[in-house]
């Protein structure tokens, strides 16, 4: 026998939400999501300003965030930020997805690429002693890269994708591993620490990372099919699907996880820790000491090419 | 083929630590056991005066507890402290175990008398709304009595028994439902917050459950075999599970939890939170109100009982 939809009860359904136990069909599941958004939104005050950048990555998060966000705010004017890290095939789709998808919904898009801004590219990570690190040294190159695109375009605030399994198991490392100043960096509304950089938010910080990609799929919205060769899986999936086991016994516990890391453990650390940054001597961004982890990086990667060639 | 013991490569193997993946045989499991109590005790400063008191229920980890403290510390003063809640058979077992293990050792034992004490024991709590809560009131009279026990005898620190497992397991769930401030209460070495208490010291809180059970086999201590009737398991063992299934995959997980608890979340919360403590009008102990939660539930349990009669 179908089920039918919890909400409408008129139409069959298509959506089963496992952490609300909800059957609910595509119209009622797109008002939902689309809802958490706009409710998301407007409770943390994300918009401050017309201009609203919207990091756009080619997958499903960044896809269902521009799509939801161009739905329920058209007066706003929004950019899609990309960024091209020049990983062969995987960037190509990255950015074709990306492109599909701001024509068509008719949003500005403003490609940063690493190749003509930095002069490398992620894959000459490898010539660097760095080599079985890739990811990591990505995810400090692309949050800086993100951050000076957004100030290049002139956006307000920067929306991005974060999904609410992805932030809780990366809140999750950082706690079991101590590292509580880099917690502060995923709340929900960061204001700029520094004049180089603008306000970001996370609107599906309460979407699951299931619902984004229900969300992307049943709109049709173009979304990347290649992976990245240098996506290192093995800790993150461990204590991912460890979160997964954990929240079919309590179905809640990612919401309960979010709920006491932003609204108990990140006050704590935020009248604590009032980070004197200086200004990076290469960038002109916030940096701990004379230069910041992303331009050493990348002048170590440039040094590598100069050696390598 | 049998193993041979890690340490002394003499004996056979009887044990086999989960944790470290060692296998050792009794002599020096005992050895490493105590050794991990002593650095415990003086790297947190835990003895703060002459006179000890124990907290010894009956059961395995306290029973651990006296006994490895006797050995380690002969010129100390040791008091064994029994609180005798009146469960029945559970409660004469209980108190037949801690009068045993007092003897063998030599230990003076002193025996709070919920009746003789507070007129009162703790099957009445059934005669109350709470009687779906027994547990969650006896804790509450339990610590209560602990410490006026403490105070009574006069000693100068109090030891308890809390094993790592349990620890771990209640401060997450504490973290879990954002209870930051009753996590103080769990600090390894707990300083008087009101001129009624004496320390709190928890000796083995670096210890896993496992440890202290085998401790307390391998040195045939005498400990309860009846369990407590009223013992509610299911949240509790829930998460122990899915702590120990998570144990599995990242060995060291309680250890690291443990650590990010007591090293990065306690002195934050330590800082911000400076209870301004008022004196109960009933026993004269600490009080976030007029009348201490302790004496509110004995009140309580007291009317539910007269008016019963």
């Amino acid at each position: 026998m179908p089920k039918y939809c919890r909400r409408c009860r008129v139409n069959k359904a298509d959506v089963y939400l496992t952490y609300s136990r909800e059957y609910l069909c595509l119209d009622c599941f797109n008002k939902f999501f689309e809802n958490r958004v706009k409710k998301t939104v407007e409770k943390y005050r994300m918009f401050k300003g017309d201009v609203i950048g919207v990091g756009l990555s080619g997958g499903k998060d960044s896809a269902a965030l521009l799509y939801s966000l161009r739905k329920l705010y058209p007066e706003k004017k929004l950019v899609a930020i990309h960024l091209y890290h020049g990983i062969g095939e995987y960037s190509r789709d990255s950015y074709e997805q990306a492109r599909k998808l701001s024509e068509m919904l008719d949003v500005e898009l403003h490609v940063f690429d690493y190749k003509k801004k930095l002069g490398i590219i992620i894959p000459d990570v490898e010539y660097t002693r760095y080599k079985n690190k890739v990811c990591s040294v990505c995810g400090i190159i692309r949050r800086w890269a993100l951050s000076r695109a957004a100030k290049e375009v002139g956006v307000d605030v920067l929306a991005t994708g974060h999904n609410l399994d992805d932030l809780v198991e990366v809140m999750l490392n950082l706690f079991i591993t101590g590292e509580f100043d880099q917690l502060r960096r995923l709340k929900p509304v960061l204001p700029p620490e520094h004049p180089s950089q603008v306000w970001k938010v996370k609107p599906l910080f309460r979407s699951p990372e299931m619902d984004n990609f229900f969300y992307a799929m049943y709109n049709d919205l173009p979304v990347k099919r290649v992976s990245c060769p240098y996506y290192n899986t093995a800790r993150s999936i461990r204590r991912k699907r460890l979160l997964d086991e954990w929240e079919k016994v309590e179905r809640n516990i990612k919401f309960q996880l979010l709920s006491t890391f932003t609204k108990k453990l990140m006050p704590l650390i935020d009248k604590k820790e009032d980070l004197p940054y200086k200004t990076c001597q290469v960038c002109g961004g916030p940096s701990m000491g004379e230069v910041c982890s992303a331009c050493r990086r990348i002048s170590m990667i440039k040094e590598a090419l100069e050696k390598k060639n």
